[in-house]
């Protein structure tokens, strides 16, 4: 309509709905195929797939590197299934809502997902589901369509979409109608918005499909991710059982190449492009077997008596570990911490310009709640940085901001904008806190809230503007008036959601960052704020 | 010197700091003692008091039946050891802080605690502990010295203060004269304070020893702690664990005279003050018992089967139980919950008001986020009152308003202020979310911010006035432009906190309320506040 002068450009970007972009961004059922459903659960992240169904990672990693396509089958996923997410084609669960743990994983890897399958009756230990009269046991095929929650039996054709496949390399653009529609009309979009867009990525993979999409920079790497995989967990796990400073150290200086290596990669994919990096942000239980084979063998690698390994395991538990030990906290009372990532960072990006590569790295503090905190860990970084880029007689360009995930951080915005460069609102957080509200916990009665009209929207998913959204419109007047180049970001769950795109568009921020799958949807969306629509 | 002419009234009350008041207030050690401390802990309750060491609730309970004087010993408290620290004279624990839960339960009770006595090796069930090469088994006498955190061997004499004693009505106030300066310097403080003063108290014994501390009202009337003791507890899981309304409507109704009979026993001490009574606050899991025999005797109470029971404990279980199903949400969720208590509630001043007591009940609606939760809980309030008013032809005078304790309720307090009538901050959660900090797990990092002055001050003991302070006096500000006549006060840690007085008095609170034995700390502080200093 445009090519035929029916339209203007600017007509054709309002048109376009994120919803229909979804579509031509995620593999669907092959629209041929007639099948019933057996489920349906909440649509938690797009695209369909194939595969056996598995119950505990270990057989979704197994089955994965033997060459079969697993669909990893959950009551519900914690950190510790991490591998069998990486491993599994797509996951189902049958407890959690659409920001659980499953859920915000699966977004972020751009797999499909469907979760609070309640219809599901899985019994403990047993590897099998049974729903509505069928039984699926371990190595049953099954087939998911993510992107209207329902669950079929047997293995449905799926077929990628166009843009997918010119997007991963797959089909030339030129033989691509469709991709090629969707670039224009992305491009007309880019050239409305105000609003830039980066996408949270914590591997060079996904940071060329981020590229790929258009982000125009990293706005959230989570190095704790880094640390789950392979031999790395068995380092991380010698470093938090360390009796002292000394054992920490030694453990971290295991930990460094594998960390340098990871920003090396990410670096080089985003040659040109910011690139935040958060330090280690969860707290240190979550990487810690409870229970089980696996302490038994990490007793062992430890050298530990498995009493006290259960004793220091215990002593890390705690009651409510959102608010607990964890963000800067960590890396305050353990600096050699801090101090390793931000070696391996500036290693990284010096050995990476040596190569050619425009490196622009931005560490960021998570968890901050006040300006004291916040510069003592910019000391720590500064300090790294001085010593590692003098020794190697190199120049980084660099900025170190903070998350404002608190809201005394919002409050103080003002002071903290003394020391930090940059804020980027960790919107998932904000919204726990500021609301008192775990997103682990609430799937218990928020549905209900829901269904009354008690909350109008589920907050995790578009943004709070009543509450949180007054919090960061403080939070940026105040930063900028402390500091006028403060650069300002969002980097949570609502980064890729149309509504809460036009908030922070209206609230001035100068970018938003989301799954790299999201990042079409949030380019349209800042597009679609910036028309005023 | 007042009566000699040489300083005013004005000046006397100056002169006299909080921490001389505290000597006045509790148990001393009889100073012609001269013994060693074999540990020293935090201070966390003043007070000095000797027992023999026991190591669990139970035994607590058991041996102050048979009439002993016992000392609970534990790593730390939890609420399944409530019914230990009412048997117990003093609380000595080796793990948490200044507002642990041993520190906060024995603070309110006015009972001596020691808290964070690091130093205690106890092993778990080992019915003793060791320190500094003493051991110390079940049976043997130890007295603690809550004022300075001493803790010694054996049986040390201790003496009642005079004030104490005439306050309990065990001494004439005649004959006492150090009683008759502290109530002439009290009646002074109160001639210069605004800001009026309740006590935080479940019980009609708490509320009329606050009324003798000179409290003008309850400001927190905890409604659960009535749910722990005797039989209620059973009538209580079986509330929780009941598999439907109608099951829970069931336990709900023997519930109903056991509050309603502590509302009258609270009324009558309380008459011609108001009694602020906050509906059901805690997780539903603190209730209910995690394994061991008295699961297995609770399964059999309720005729359940034990894998079942297991089961809805299980699901019943928060990962982050202070953001979870709790507060409002309970009554949101379980109507049925809030018009029971509301029922107990105007049952119980009607009666006490047919037999001549002035009462003036307040209904406080915990973790209110927005006003459709407090709407929808104010609207089930008032239909209760409508319903047992008009039934028994009476008119009894109440009020509903909120807790201010989320940040989110502090930024839309303008909202909430439409149908509330009044606010109470509850600053210990207040501080918790907005620092998004777990009191229950500071423990860890705490003390090291402390000590290298991230925090100036242990956000629990001393208000935050940068941060939660600026969302007090943004939520005072908002909620009287709404309503006028708003009537504001804070039931936190803080009420009974000198400098947190002060800034409550700026802030412009109609009232602070704190323990019963704070009291007249509390007062003093508003006095010197008022003077402006």
């Amino acid at each position: 309509m445009v090519a035929e002068g029916m339209i203007s450009q600017r007509d054709a970007v309002l048109r376009l709905q994120p919803a229909q972009l979804d579509q031509l961004l995620h593999r669907v059922i092959d629209p041929a195929v007639n099948a019933s459903p057996i489920a349906v659960g909440l649509p938690a992240s797009p695209g369909a797939a194939s595969g056996v169904a598995v119950f505990d990672p270990d057989a979704a990693e197994s089955r994965n590197a033997a060459g079969e396509h697993v669909i990893l089958v959950r009551d519900e996923t914690t950190p510790e299934d991490f591998h069998g997410l990486v491993a599994a084609r797509a996951v189902l669960t049958a407890r959690g809502g659409m920001t659980s743990h499953a859920a915000v994983v699966a977004r972020g890897m751009g797999k499909c997902a469907i979760v609070g399958c309640q219809e599901l009756q899985l019994e403990e230990g047993q590897r099998s589901f049974t729903v509505n009269g069928n039984t699926v046991k371990e190595g049953d095929w099954i087939t998911l369509d993510g992107a209207t929650g329902r669950v079929f039996l047997g293995e449905l054709p799926t077929v990628p979409s166009e843009v997918m496949r010119v997007t991963s390399g797959a089909l030339n653009a030129a033989q691509a109608p469709t991709y090629q529609a969707f670039h224009k009309l992305m491009g007309w979009a880019d050239a409305e918005r105000r609003l830039k867009v980066r996408a949270n990525a914590d591997t060079p993979r996904d940071a060329r499909i981020a590229r790929n999409f258009g982000a125009e920079g990293i706005g959230l790497c989570r190095t704790e991710h880094m640390f789950f995989e392979g031999d790395r967990i068995n380092a991380m796990r010698e470093m938090i059982v360390a009796r002292d400073e000394s054992g920490r150290r030694l453990a971290l200086r295991k930990l460094l190449p594998m960390q340098r290596t990871d920003f090396e990669g990410i670096f080089e994919a985003m040659d040109g492009l910011p690139v935040t990096i958060r330090l280690l942000d969860p707290p240190l239980h979550e990487f810690l077997p409870h229970g089980g084979e696996e302490s038994k063998m990490l007793a062992r690698t430890l050298k530990l008596d498995r009493a006290d390994l259960a004793r220091i395991v215990d002593g890390l538990r705690e009651t409510n570990p959102m608010l607990g030990h964890r963000g800067c906290r960590l890396g305050i009372v353990y600096p050699e911490i801090t101090e390793m990532q931000a070696r391996a960072i500036f290693e990284a990006a010096v050995r990476v310009r040596r190569r050619g590569i425009d490196v622009m790295p931005e560490i960021m503090v998570p968890l901050v709640s006040n300006l004291a905190e916040f510069a003592n860990q910019r000391e720590l970084i500064d300090n790294v940085a001085d010593q590692i880029l003098g020794a190697m007689g190199e120049h980084v360009p660099y900025l170190v901001g903070t998350m404002i995930e608190l809201p005394r951080a919002a409050m103080t915005a003002d002071e903290i904008a003394q020391s930090a460069e940059f804020f980027s609102f960790g919107t998932n957080d904000l919204t726990q806190t500021t609301l008192g509200l775990s997103r682990d916990d609430s799937g218990r009665f928020l549905p209900h809230y829901l269904e009354k009209g008690i909350f109008a929207e589920d907050p995790f998913a578009v943004l709070d503007e009543a509450g949180v959204g007054k919090l960061i419109t403080w939070a940026v007047r105040a930063g900028r008036e402390t500091r006028s180049t403060l650069k300002v970001g969002i980097c949570g769950e609502h980064g890729g959601e149309p509504r809460s795109v036009a908030f922070f568009h209206k609230a001035g921020l100068d970018y938003v960052s989301c799954s790299p799958f999201r990042v079409p949807v949030a380019r349209l969306a800042a597009a679609h704020a910036a028309l005023g629509s």
